[in-house]
């Protein structure tokens, strides 16, 4: 240990490795609310591609594992090393290197959060648009988990805006992969591997990612329906018209209180409307020109006013924005509601309701509650469960993932396994698939020096 | 021999088995211009899964390399099987399974056509937006080879259509992968690995692919401008704009003469205009509103005016789609006028000029005739090299995808590399990622019996 400090010391400057009592507590944890802290071996914060090349040396040299980290806003407890691994952290590798205009992607080190990419593009009259609702997330990090967010619908996630990456390997080997265009078909797609892997195969030190246009005009419509059934067959109508929703979410009933409230949000919807809402649908619509995006909002709300909509409500910009941001502070309301685990299996988008259904069943044999909001447009559903006991949400969990599988889902759209969803994924996924993966992992890292433990024993 | 060939009649049915004399010449070739034909041991005609994953067990056994074939329009020698191995061909598995309407996706079987997908999806009001200009190439061959074309800049290329997969593996496992979803983080991509591997992972059986509302209005506008770097100059303000062109190609005066010629096709063009060009930017835009496209066309107009184009041709709805069809016949132009080789190098789009004038002068120094077009939104370049000498034309590719590589690219596009591409990949690609690769294979194919000496060696 004292030797594996000092050649890392050398590596990055004393002044960038932190063991023992100096480590801060932060570095123990990440959002997940069941993850258990603990500190790593040692906190190491390279400054560059070569530096995190001789870390990752070093660590293969004396076969110690290596977790990287970048915010730590993950879910999944993936960046959590324990003490007998070292946390590689990205915060002084959070450099926007480039924002081309003429290819328009932005090239950036892996420490760059959301917030301060989108500070680079905005003035340029462009957006990376990948918003999981944690703007202080890192590049890295999204890159890590394959992140999503609400406009999805609209953007894809985070895999379908990375062109390319520089990576090190276990070793220390740095390759590049992709680049500043769209398609290639010039051997496997290293980068989609990497993307999503959760710091198991590689570590990601540069990222070549999409940008488009920034659509000037958006609004926001707010339509109540009387049963979630109704909200969810109203997403196949609103995308087949070629409106382009950017954003197309549920939230039940429940939620919607508790965001609302939470955030001192007043939307003037009059108590009967929401003693008769079971659930809302959440558009939010974006255009180049004023006129077509007032057209579009009209057309939308006589659509939905012909699918059942209690009302349709065009909320004044402002409150827009306010109703998306409580909907993405929703993880946030329920940790503080004191929810004891969240889930975000994502189905076919079309069996939404009977999932819900399904899922309603559940918590009630498992003596659970269960609330949620959603990516509904993606059929992502972010359930929260309300379960103190350990072992029965274990099998509520269980019973919850199998049935989104049974319907020809995942078991997560969006946090990835980490530690805490994978004993789900061992238990539930096809082992065939399994072992492919383990196989994968090999050929990347047949020391295991990445991020053991995680995704998959 | 005889052994492994009645082995195969039992699993798929006798009649299901070519061998000898009986398998048809065109079983030995695909459209690359350089790929010598070889006939292979047999061809077997699975109508199933289950079937082929009893071929696939039966290869295993008897070490026989496996290669598939969709509908033979490659056009890198990938689906070309040797005297040593099993083709297998998928003519019989073409069924379109389902247009799932409210989860906007189709789920086909590999054998289904392009063309035959379209006739499905139309009447729906639907589109599966790939058009690589070959309406009877096959969605698994498209899915083999990452297939792009000219939609790309607007809808990404087949990797960003294929939400999930049935595959089997080398030995006869059938696994599913990814669903009816766009998002998932649970554990490695395997669908997209898979995507763009050249036959060389897994077979695929079933794909299940993303499709699009379809825009019910489009026009073609064609600009001649005096130079190409002001038609690559062009596209980072159309596409910043905010128009989402469907199409934006470019196409040097050289290639426009002769596939308008080749297709009788006269736009109008006064002859002095056609004398000052040397190169033309086509745009498609596309719109849900007949008076948003006039709009956008009009401004697109004005755009390309300002930024240069010598004129401006909107045209009419027929030219316009003879025009794109010639230009998806440019390869069939070239190879009736002699083109030894083709090359389909992707690079940075804003690097396509300074690229070009590279390709230039190489072509010059190895005293050989370079035309082309190209994919100008996307960076992919396709060209036609007319230099009968194979050595000095090796020589010749090899500088000019040097010269690709250097400026940030990659060798091919949307052509993969299969034997004909390979010598150029091993010859330039970082040994590193290569290894990479090879070690993936592996992991998939211990006994390399998948597609065995394409991609790599």
């Amino acid at each position: 240990m004292g030797d594996i400090a000092g050649l890392l010391a050398e590596a990055v400057g004393p002044e960038n490795v932190l063991t023992g009592h100096a480590v801060p507590d932060d570095y123990g944890h990440d959002e997940a609310l069941t993850v258990t802290p603990r500190l790593p071996l040692a906190v190491v914060r390279p400054g560059s591609t070569a530096e995190v090349s001789a870390v990752l040396r070093i660590a293969q040299q004396a076969r110690v594992p290596v977790v990287a980290r970048g915010s730590g806003t993950g879910l999944s407890g993936a960046a959590v090393a324990g003490p007998e691994a070292v946390l590689v952290s990205f915060e002084r590798m959070d450099a926007v290197l480039e924002v081309d205009t003429a290819n328009h992607v932005a090239v950036v080190q892996p420490g760059v959060t959301l917030e301060q990419l989108d500070r680079h593009a905005e003035p340029l009259g462009l957006v990376y648009p990948v918003f999981p609702g944690e703007p202080s997330a890192s590049i890295g990090g999204n890159v890590a988990t394959n992140a999503g967010g609400m406009r999805a619908v609209k953007y894809g996630v985070t895999r379908h805006q990375v062109l390319g990456l520089e990576a090190v390997l276990a070793g220390g080997k740095v390759v590049r992969t992709g680049g500043k265009f769209v398609k290639s078909s010039t051997g496997y797609d290293l980068t989609q591997l990497i993307v999503g892997s959760e710091g198991t195969l590689a570590l990601v030190t540069e990222a070549t990612l999409k940008l488009y246009p920034r659509a000037p005009e958006a609004a926001t419509v707010l339509a109540p329906f009387s049963s979630l059934d109704e909200v969810t067959g109203a997403v196949p109508p609103v995308v087949h018209s070629g409106i382009g929703p950017r954003v197309l979410e549920y939230v039940d009933a429940i939620t919607m209180a508790a965001i609302t409230t939470s955030a001192g949000l007043d939307l003037g919807i009059p108590e009967e409307v929401r003693d008769k809402a079971s659930a809302y649908l959440v558009v939010v619509l974006e255009s180049t020109h004023e006129d077509r995006l007032d057209e579009d909002v009209a057309a939308l709300g006589d659509m939905l006013s012909s699918l059942g909509a209690l009302e349709v409500y065009v909320l004044p910009p402002q409150a827009g924005a306010h109703l998306i941001t409580a909907r993405e502070r929703a993880f946030f309301v329920a940790k503080a509601s004191g929810a004891d685990d969240i889930v975000d299996v994502v189905v076919p988008r079309a069996v939404i309701p009977r999932y819900l259904a399904q899922v309603g069943i559940l918590a009630q044999e498992h003596q659970a509650l269960v609330t949620g909001c959603g990516h509904v447009g993606d059929g992502n559903v972010h359930l929260s469960v309300f379960q103190p006991d350990a072992e029965r949400r274990h099998e509520l969990l269980t019973e919850i993932m199998r049935a989104g599988l049974a319907l020809g889902g995942a078991i997560t759209g969006e946090h990835g396994l980490g530690t805490e969803k994978k004993p789900y994924f061992m238990a539930l996924e096809d082992p065939a698939k399994v072992e492919l993966m383990r196989r994968i992992k090999d050929a990347f890292d047949p020391e295991g020096i990445l991020n053991p433990g995680k995704v998959f024993d």
